[in-house]
């Protein structure tokens, strides 16, 4: 045995605080897509640093950048040993459908093991897991096993736009060894995992203007464009109809998976059957010539997450509307380019407009790369031995459909590898409504960030 | 010169009055498609049973139907002289978009000659001006000219769902020897015209769902059928590229025009150019082969009223939307059915539901057909007649491209004929934010309604 028992044990003490402390957190509607919750942004980031500081001997600051500051601490008392910098962040998404929430978003409720609100699994739970864990060993033994850097953002549920420019800017104060990352998450909730790689991320916004105001249907329908109609029309265009995305040139840097690589996916237990159930899709649908996992992880995609226009009100309104919105992100692959995609998109939209219409195509600011890390990262390999020490059994290693801005930023900027360290679940619904995460996993998470940072220093078996 | 001067005398003294009597009705917001206004349709009944009463020796009552109540009030002290049906609607249209108002759509106000509230026009304004007249002639002589009765409904906008089977009904009731609507509009401002004809109606809503819930974009994007692409493919199958509708059978039962009712369309005044300013259109967009004004009134359509899913908040959520929902109605030209229409389009969508969605299509209870009256019809000429006398210029002979479904239930059920006489113009935004209604125009109204009537009674000059 190690002497790691008694941090264990203080983390096992601290099990209910450490879930009150959530609630209370999570309680705190830190919606940064939307500017009317600026000052619930600001009271995230408040408590973040405020539990920082309560953990033990850190040094904490709130920094300020453009948009959500960053909090940021570090105790650096491990001469010798390795340095991590645990990234997470405190903002959460947005809360709509508000009416499908079965208790309110931001009352958190325990409901069967499971804590309900918007964030929780997204990252605020993960992200309070190596806060509690440094103020555990302080509480143990005065001191972490490793030097530990803390950077806690407010952005990344929209697309992390100020986080670049900071890490640039702070190269200094960010030098460290390895980022950890609390936010990623397992791949399924029987079997531990670890995530090798991130999709990318870029995305726009397209309006379609037709006649100056609404028209009644009767007097003007079928002689003007009905940017409906229109927006149907250019949407539909940028798909093939086997599922293929139709944007010139979208495809040509993606890197085809190497006949080891589809094998290592083909291998991983997976259930298509039972997957669509629990998503409620009637049909696996997308790119033909790839598995289902093969399109989540390694397969880029063009996605509509809102289109709108005309009246959407009971019973009928008889208009010809004025104007269609579209929203569009797109999932990008190594070794696409959140901009050059855009431009690509863009380009498509602007040379299929419908007679009549007029087009404005809004990139969103902030894009983030695809990413990846290589297999034989030793911090990678202590994180796998740290999840087999908790579960008993050796972790997947998977691929993560989503983005995570932050490890390409990283890799780019500062050369740092990025090891995915969180305790969500890919089920737990974050982005929809009834998001919630898993009391179990907040106590796995505890002993196994703390067998991490333990091996990393030197200390015990992980 | 004829009797009718008291009459017209009064009806000029009163201008002032029966503006701000249009100003009361139209600050009661009776939006029939929105089932929280009931209340505020119930009122609206009430109103104009009430200004009813105080015009003179009418009888009056409030008849419910399983919707709106219709307001009946009735006058029959002309033995030998005609009876006319004078029809018109109290329930207006919804507000949305309520941000583009310059003032509160239920705090009429003018501004330039012009009363701006929502229904003003459509259909308050022209429905008070016989109501006003009837009082004018009770005034000056204690008796109409003619027999009159009134059926003004609060179903109009929700296609005068109930109107049908309460004319079945009451057909003894409403017996007479021509309905005259106070609903429709004038082509346009500088000219004045009677309407000969106007298309038919028919609505559906189709629901698209994928995928249970909202789904992470990141996670399942890619990989599951999404309803928004599914829409857009689904709604541009409806339409061929160049604007003809796609949906098989549509077109079997139109009526080509003949060549003579093309060269008469054709020689009325009307200016593409300015036409297409007015609207805030950039081209004529429509079926190939027709004029604008030919697609306008003679031409069948297929229209997207609205069309949802997924999110239109500000910045991203980047999901995979479960649903998408779209509005859609048809204006219809003789000999097309609504009910067959629906059948059409409906069997059109369920046999396009692209692969991984689920389709739910829901007919709009109520259709109408489309409608057309004689040329010869005698009625129709006095209108011309009474509108020559009040501008001092025959008015032009033109068609409508909206629908009054009341002309032709009247037509099917009762064989009646209907003429439209209304004093709304067609471009003054009923359907759409800040509705508005020529104070003139109401002024002209009395003055015309008063020698319509004059002239079927058989008095004077009209």
């Amino acid at each position: 045995m190690t002497d790691l028992a008694p941090v264990l044990a203080r983390l096992e003490e601290g099990h209910d605080r450490a879930l009150a402390e959530l609630v209370e957190l999570a309680a705190i509607p830190s919606v940064s897509t939307d500017p009317a919750h600026l000052a619930d942004v600001h009271a995230a980031a408040a408590w973040v640093a405020a539990k920082l500081e309560a953990a033990g001997p850190l040094t904490v600051r709130i920094m300020p950048t453009p948009g959500s500051s960053i909090v940021y601490a570090e105790w650096l008392g491990a001469p010798g040993a390795p340095t991590v910098l645990v990234y997470g962040h405190y903002d959460v998404q947005p809360v709509d459908p508000i009416e499908l929430w079965r208790s309110p978003p931001f009352e958190p409720t325990v409901r069967n093991g499971r804590l309900y609100a918007r964030g929780v699994s997204d990252d605020k739970g993960p992200m309070l897991i190596p806060i509690k864990v440094a103020e555990a060993f302080f509480a143990a033994r005065g001191r972490l096993p490793i030097n530990v850097k803390f950077m806690i953002e407010g952005e990344e549920e929209v697309g992390s736009a100020h986080l670049e420019a900071f890490v640039a800017e702070h190269q200094e104060l960010l030098r460290a060894d390895v980022v950890i990352s609390a936010d990623g998450a397992m791949w399924r909730i029987d079997e531990p995992s670890v995530t090798v790689a991130n999709r990318g991320l870029a995305g726009l916004e397209v309006t379609l203007q037709g006649p100056a105001k609404d028209l009644h249907s009767g007097r003007h329908g079928g002689s003007v464009a009905n940017p409906l109609h229109a927006m149907a029309r250019l949407i539909a265009s940028l798909h093939q109809p086997d599922g293929r995305v139709a944007v010139a040139g979208f495809y040509d840097r993606v890197r085809e998976l190497s006949p080891a690589e589809r094998a290592e996916i083909a291998a991983l237990p997976f259930d298509e059957a039972t997957y669509l159930a629990q998503v409620g899709a009637s049909a696996a649908v997308g790119e033909p010539g790839y598995t289902t996992l093969e399109r989540q992880w390694t397969r880029p995609t063009l996605e509509l997450n809102g289109m709108w226009g005309g009246y959407q009100g009971p019973g009928q309104k008889t208009i010809v509307p004025s104007v269609a919105h579209a929203k569009i992100t797109c999932r990008l692959v190594p070794d696409q380019d959140p901009a050059e995609i855009v431009a690509l998109v863009a380009r498509h939209l602007e040379s299929h407009v419908p007679p009549g219409t007029r087009i404005t195509v809004t990139p969103e600011a902030h894009g983030a790369r695809p990413f990846h890390v290589a297999r034989g990262n030793r911090v990678l390999q202590a994180a796998e031995a740290a999840l087999r020490e908790t579960y008993g059994v050796a972790p997947l290693v998977v691929r993560m459909g989503g983005t995570v801005p932050v490890a390409e930023i990283f890799q780019r900027v500062m050369g740092l590898d990025t090891v995915y360290f969180s305790f969500s679940t890919g089920d737990e619904d974050f982005h929809a409504p009834n998001e919630f995460f898993r009391v179990h996993r907040l106590h796995e998470g505890l002993a196994a960030w703390a067998r991490l940072w333990e091996s990393l220093g030197g200390g015990g078996a992980p």
